[in-house]
């Protein structure tokens, strides 16, 4: 077994606010994250594959694929996107890193079984970079 | 005479739209970069300063004094805001980095002569990051 | 569960050397890191933790929380320090980056306890990196 | 126990190229990287040992006997190399990082008993990164 | 006046050789660089444009417009190539990076009098990035 | 006329303090740089050499005759060393980035005739990174 990993970038905004809470709880949890106008980040994202090696070809997975899957699951999804007022599932949840990982790795999930049938290779993790010093991984079989 | 670089992060949001055109102009021209709620970066400004070297201290500037200034007229109005929205400079042009970057340095520039009333060290020219791959510098005497 | 990683960066020197050993030996162990009056880098600290996402905040630790606990217990002690000289723990081990890492992970991981009485979330491992080649990893469990 | 990780550089060219496939077939499945001329890399090496410290030296492996290994096995026959042309391993399996990260590992792997002979500290991992986004792992005990 | 940089990469081996010279002399001017088989490199190009910000659209170049003119010039010619073999420039010339940047710069320039008619922006200069530590720019004016 | 930059690294502790102030002066002056025993960095150094490129190898300078003399003038030098401490020339003046700057041109350009006679290729300019974000640069003809 063997793993690949493969990075893709993407540019989104996001406000952190949490509707229940009020302006100054917010300002407590959140500071400068919380202005209302939101901010931005180049996010980068690291997608790691778990699979054989094909013997004939050499790859454990096809890159083209993989870089299909996600150029139509993630980024055509989240790039130039505001991602607390745009995106349905951050209305619902706090668009932080971690919700944003862990709605990654869900959606990658979700479509991998229709991308790779055979269930090979399989996805093994997502990290999110927001910035080069926040990063957050959401791991298969540790997301609920 | 030295040059001194020195680096600082802020994380903002922006909306390229020209007003006075419609949306189909606005699209060609910024592309998603139109996208009405705005997107984000993880912007980077080196700042360059020039300067003689104080034979007692073995400095060309401050580094303390520079690092106030630079929060004070850079990182408490850009960071964490949404440029397109919020800041008064960005309702009359589009908040490119290039825009970004003259503002950056005429609002240095202004407070120069406070923060160094000698005139030295000089501030030489700014450059904004906006991605790895996309950068704009200014320079003194070439900004009008 | 989640991971989270995050990022510091502190100054400081260090030399290696073994008083039990003569000179000719610590000079081929260690060569130019033997040098009696030290040398320096700029060490990376990376801290990973792992935890549950909180429904409510998003999160699944309180990043303010965290830079107040390892500013107060790492970056406090370690900053622009000469950890040969300065420091008692590096008198009775060298200040190796194994060793650093592994006092570093032991003083996070006592006041842990204090800091997150829950025991939630856990620190799971540090990252120490002496250059961007040097990296030596500490991980809850495997440190004695 | 501790991990150390160590980083190597070489730069070499390679060509993906399947021998039974027609040409038809090794455009689609290979892309631009089919070229029949090759092209190259700045490949990076990461290696990973786990590894006790010891209590006198403070490390977990002497460097510069590590250093001497990676750099005769794997430095000497992959730097400035043209992989497909010139390595007889790559004369059966398809120069991919996936195969080159798999010799690599086996290459340090069946030198490391004589270079090691007590079993410590031992080989985990190695990492190969062909891009900054493309890399590969290989740990023991996966890679048959 | 103002400067906009924008990053490319691409991916090519190549070998350095002087038809002139015996294998001996060859030798001992590039080492291993003259593996005949070549070697290669993840090449990074930076382009450098001066001009003014358009007052209405707040750029000093159209990027879309730019990236179409170096996917054109540049990295269709040298990307995933054998630079030695299979480019005409280089069998008049050794495929250094010296050589390399004066062809980019002189490639773009002669192309930027169509793309750009009115002489607005300029092409500043390029950079060539072979490795991170080995780089050559190329100004417009002092390339002949 | 064609610019390479080369790039070096060197591992190396200072203290910043001025002989003729008092305590509480220094520590005004270099806050915790004034820590009497000093802390590190790894420094980068970057030469950048201005030449003609020769029509017969490609290059502007020969890197291995670079190489060998920044070695001898400034690795051997400063590398692993506590600067403050051990070099003459920081009894004199504070070793600070911007006299490190001066001292390594001033090095470099005089050592710069006996090694290229013909004063082909030029010694354009130096820069030190202490840190990634604080840089300082000497060029030629502005350092006296």
């Amino acid at each position: 077994m063997i793993w690949v990993h493969r990075s893709y970038r993407f540019n989104a905004s996001h406000r952190l606010h949490v509707a229940e809470l009020d302006e100054k709880a917010n300002q407590e949890l959140f500071g400068k994250c919380n202005n209302p106008y939101g901010h931005g980040h180049n996010y980068e994202l690291e997608v790691t594959i778990a699979g054989e090696v094909d013997a004939r070809t050499g790859q454990a997975v096809d890159l083209k694929q993989l870089d299909g899957l996600v150029e139509r699951v993630v980024i055509q999804r989240y790039d130039h996107r505001y991602l607390s007022e745009e995106l349905p599932e951050f209305q619902k949840s706090v668009a932080t890193t971690e919700n944003l990982g862990i709605e990654v790795f869900r959606r990658l999930s979700d479509e991998w079984r229709f991308e790779f049938p055979t269930g090979e290779p399989r996805l093994d993790s997502v990290r999110i970079f927001e910035t080069s010093r926040n990063i957050v991984k959401v791991e298969a079989g540790t997301a609920a």
